[in-house]
């Protein structure tokens, strides 16, 4: 008994010693990354006319990963294969910089993206370099790369319990592991921490709390609708994996030209922003700078969203992802899911905000392959008293989503469930 | 992508359709086994002579066990083993109306036990007798025996997500699949409904919410003093399973007569509560009959317990639990941790109530080696805005427990941190 307490003691001051450091960096640099995608967002809506150049810029983008990016450019599936043993190039540090750069950048553009990619891969980077640095023999190097994905989450969204089991469920589809969960931990705590010491505030989502609705009055109905939602959900991921893939692979072959890709990207971007007559869905878009502008916290209103939200915010955010722009997926994730949420609820005549929170979390649910982590984001984002809604969405999102998520390196040993 | 939506719906339906009929009778046994231990608990405070026949009775739950058990005293591990297929037995139907009778008998006498064993051990049985009998091809038999255990853990709560991930985590210390997650859910959620319809109530913790704190204002030392608390879960938790064991095989070995064991089990129960002058470590102990008496509840208020009451809970669990007798371990640990809880909140100074509950789940998480479902089972009873501070306590309580757990069936195939 004795032993055992001595060595968890051991593992405890390792996993501080080690982690501490880089999710201190990790949690600064993502609080820059914050603030400038908030001045890059700004001058956007102040002038219109930038989001003309987007073609242009992809080019950039394109140009600066293929001159120095060192094969940095395979993002969060190079900081997986590094977890995973399976890369032996490794997690160059360039990694950082060239991506906050380019995803400052896709956003100041009107590239419709998200921001948690960029993080993950800021926490990946810097803890890969410091395992090269420093040589620790106290930790496995495995841990802290994990540590460094969750302290990237952590402070990104502000929400450290949902990272710490994040970090752990992308690795494989269908089982984790808790070896690294005392590490993860403390990154995502410390890097949260550190975010909201330089003043970062996150945006607050709020589900009203309808006593008409709880799990311990059994109302079948109202089971069956969530329990539907949640199968939609899981579609709208298949259909953003499917489409983004076929995108990348189809331009891929028929472009020849490697720089006309980004510029056919922004085009299209543009082109249907144009005919769609609105910016909404460019950038983040979880506010909008009109009063009745669709975003993401839109979507937790009545009529806050138009019924085909989900499906432009989908499309808009797969081309600018697959062809040649950079940043995140799991906002415009969120983005798809509370606008289908709140669509669905209008129709289905359930709490809108509530089926905007269940799309919010169980599309990312869904396309990332984390469902535990999902039902903990909407505890840590809009509260307990939904949990248990909150995972029948999610896992039935989860079996909904077919075996390929965004991330092409989680490895899929496992199916989802047995086959007989 | 239709192949996988497709069988992603036939697999819902299957599961739906299996786990139905068995969760809708764990649900209601464990209703009337609810029922029936809180009119067993009731006479014995109207009777208060009734404890004097403990040791008596001990006789007889285990010669009932012994003439006509056919196995099924080994309980909750037997159900672990039919899971992992490591048993050849099978779980026999017996099981059910055998661990009512026995743990009702226990606690109308005034052994110190708990009830989720019991409730685990109904739903386990009553889905591998369903598996006999029905001989479904329609999914994995593995899978219904660990719907069953999430029904009863379920229903006996009111927790059912928690549940859900308790079946998938109590198979193996520190790593988990997701296969069974739906199919636990649904049995969760079904078991949990019905159990209520039958007019079951819960006891109701409360936490009071308290702005100053939280995870949003770095306070390290209070940070500091969470992690302390959580190191001594883990040791608490330690303690009572090698205590617990040592008990079980020093008896085994030194008294030869078998139904001595139970004998001299009660009565050492009977004559510690006569030294300590209160029979309120006897039974459950989630609320007391007195005003000022000594329970969970009381737990909650500031010096609600005595100093040592989680060591007397500790001690009187693993003597009745070790020599003879039947419940389940896990209301005892939520007792032994709210204890040490409030008795290490007054002396940090921190809030007594939150504490209690750090302990109540953290104690559980870490003798059953289940930290995600005890953070869970934290926001089902006392609500999500405490989260973090769960994950923390569960986790570290988790990581200082020691490689054995209550369950000795768990395999352990996996350490809790990487060795280096």
């Amino acid at each position: 008994m004795l032993k055992d307490i001595r060595e968890a003691f051991r593992h405890l001051f390792r996993s501080i010693l080690v982690v501490f450091p880089m999710a201190v960096v990790t949690g600064s640099l993502v609080a820059l990354f914050l603030f400038l995608l908030d001045k890059a967002t700004l001058f956007r809506w102040q002038n219109k006319w930038i989001i003309y150049l987007l073609p242009l810029i992809g080019i950039l983008i394109t140009q600066i990963y293929q001159v120095i990016g060192k094969g940095s450019e395979a993002g969060n599936n190079l900081i997986i294969d590094e977890i995973n043993e399976e890369s032996t190039k490794g997690v160059p540090l360039r990694m950082t910089p060239l991506i906050i750069l380019t995803t400052v950048l896709t956003h100041l553009f009107g590239g419709s993206a998200g921001r948690e990619g960029t993080a993950v891969q800021i926490g990946g980077s810097l803890a890969a370099f410091s395992n090269k640095i420093f040589k620790f023999k106290l930790i496995e190097k495995r841990l802290l790369v994990m540590a460094g994905v969750a302290a990237g989450f952590s402070a990104v969204f502000g929400t450290p319990i949902a990272a710490t089991v994040f970090a752990l469920e992308i690795l494989f589809v269908g089982r984790i592991r808790f070896d690294a969960l005392l590490t993860c931990l403390f990154a995502s705590i410390v890097s949260n921490s550190v975010c909201l010491l330089y003043g970062i505030t996150h945006t607050h989502y709020s589900i009203a709390s309808n006593p008409l609705i709880s799990i311990h009055q059994i109302d079948l109905l109202f089971l069956l609708k969530v329990i539907l939602a949640g199968i939609a959900f899981g579609i709208a991921s298949q259909i953003f994996v499917t489409f983004s893939e076929l995108l990348k692979n189809s331009t891929k072959k028929y472009i020849q030209k490697k720089w006309l890709i980004p510029v056919i990207g922004g085009g299209m971007v543009l082109f249907i922003s144009f005919l769609l007559n609105t910016d909404d869905y460019l950038g983040l878009s979880v506010i909008s700078e009109k009063a009745n502008g669709i975003s993401i916290v839109s979507a937790f209103k009545a009529n806050g969203v138009d019924e085909l939200s989900w499906f432009w915010k989908l499309i808009l955010t797969a081309i600018t992802l697959s062809m040649g722009f950079k940043g995140g997926e799991v906002t415009p994730l969120f983005f798809i899911g509370a606008a289908l949420g709140n669509t669905l609820g209008m129709f289905l005549g359930c709490p809108v905000d509530l089926f905007a929170g269940l799309g919010f979390i169980s599309v990312f649910a869904a396309a990332t392959n984390t469902p535990l982590a999902s039902m903990l984001l909407g505890v840590e984002l809009f509260g307990g008293e939904f949990l248990p809604f909150f995972a029948i969405s999610c896992i039935i999102a989860y079996y909904f989503s077919g075996s390929k998520g965004i991330y092409h390196s989680q490895k899929n040993e496992a199916s989802k469930w047995p086959k007989i």
